[in-house]
């Protein structure tokens, strides 16, 4: 069979921070070769032709996207806020410089997306190797804009109906989108009936940083709830997402996402799944309380 | 930090058998040291010391128990098809020698368990080195046999009220436990009322050995359904089993498992869960429709 090389991402115990402490965990892919390796201001971005997964893009030696799994990821960060939304006209994602979360969002007919990717190189990268996530991003609706998303929300006072944060881990640059500030910023971003859905990391992996993530938002958002993904190759195959509204209670969400009519082409996502996936195992559910 | 050992469980591209083909994908553990490895008639038993997993049971270099998330696999195999059957007095388990689904089984309060595992030492290396997990194999209501479990239900009619299967992956002498004839000894050892369920591995991994799976089911059970958990130490971290039975729709025995008072003290399972588990992603319902 010839010499195997394998693409390992390795993590601490959990618990804590990803990055703290010596790895225990590791998950591996086979690769055939790498396409793109590349040092950018904010991060290492690789893109490799793997074995069994399709192409694969990494951040800081992280599992970003697979072709094989990337469907579950960025349906689970875009449909549960739109459906539940029902009529969003205008959108805000953070991050998700692939373009997975935009072509998702496009599904439900919004008037204007604005994307803010602090790093131009995973947009390049993935527009050149990962076409069928990327591809998106080229729909004359969609503003691309390479900032801050701190700053870009700063500006925007009852702006959207909609924002989507598609971030890495809460390590680094990046700490500051899971803060109180960046949430109340979002919140007055936001009109009246909006949402804000953020990935909010593997209940499996990070209890400590989850239960510091809700803390967070609770400052700034009435109504809550975790829901959850199986996404092979994020840690322990297990992802969150917050869910969050200052008009909207979760439930209300779901009612209106299993009344809603419009057909959405979905792999994993649908109707029923997406109440279901806010019912969580009782060690989760320690978590999120306050 | 030291030189770190790595435990690796390797898989193939999915879609079909879990040993065919070229590994495309692997799940490593740190290790602190091997606590025992033997090879026994039937497959080579190793537990390990790890890093952030306690202690790790391994059949064939799979993982099949860990300290750390067997709760996950142990209480999803057991608590559906108890709750929804509400009475059990009789149950029955095949494989699980490690003890982990007997004791989630006594929560339940039956009269009689019948533990039929092939292998001697599977059970006398989990009690000597996982008695949190074995350590109700020695409860009085507990019988432990270590035959073939083919065998042992072909001789059995109208006895159980609820059988399990924990068997390893459908390959090797283990095969015929996915197979219909011994379903249907299993439909007909089952009095009336009486739940089966069985691990019908992972649906991102095994599509292709779930179709069959739920055909050859099929031709034993008129009522099925599959329901997932978010297992992190099996391929993909996503697990699913098989509910099925002649005389309970899931429906009603989700209806069933919701109105039960019992408490049972559990870290995964709740009555809410039972219900939420069965739906599922768009991608998983065509592995299981006929």
């Amino acid at each position: 069979m010839g010499t195997r090389l394998w693409f390992d991402e390795e993590y601490a115990a959990g618990h804590g921070d990803t990055t703290e402490g010596e790895p225990v965990t590791r998950l591996g892919i086979a690769i055939e070769k790498t396409l793109f390796r590349g040092k950018s201001e904010y991060q290492e971005v690789m893109v490799v032709e793997s074995k069994g997964w399709g192409r694969v893009l990494t951040l800081d030696g992280c599992f970003m996207v697979t072709e094989r799994d990337e469907y579950v990821y960025h349906e689970m960060l875009a449909h549960p806020a739109m459906s539940a939304h029902g009529s969003a006209k205008n959108v805000l994602i953070i991050g998700g410089g692939d373009g997975g979360t935009v072509r998702e969002v496009l599904k439900h007919d919004p008037d204007h997306v604005d994307l803010v990717e602090i790093d131009k190189m995973v947009i390049d990268a993935s527009r050149e190797f990962l076409p069928s996530v990327a591809g998106k991003l080229s729909d004359p609706r969609v503003s691309i804009n390479t900032v801050d998303g701190l700053k870009w929300v700063a500006d925007r006072k009852n702006t959207y109906d909609v924002i989507l944060v598609d971030s890495c881990d809460p390590v680094g640059p990046g700490i500051g989108l899971f803060r109180a500030p960046f949430y109340k910023d979002c919140a007055a971003a936001l009109k009246k009936g909006g949402i804000f859905v953020n990935q909010s990391e593997s209940p499996h992996q990070h209890p400590d940083i989850i239960k510091g993530i809700y803390a967070e938002l609770r400052k700034a958002y009435k109504h809550q709830g975790m829901y959850l993904a199986h996404m092979p190759t994020y840690p322990t195959g297990c992802w969150s997402f917050a869910f969050n509204s200052n008009d909207i209670t979760v439930k209300e969400g779901c009612e209106r996402a299993a009344k809603g009519t419009k057909p959405i082409e979905t792999k994993y996502y649908n109707r029923e799944l997406h109440a279901a996936a806010f019912v969580l195992p009782n060690a989760f559910r320690k978590q999120v309380e306050a």
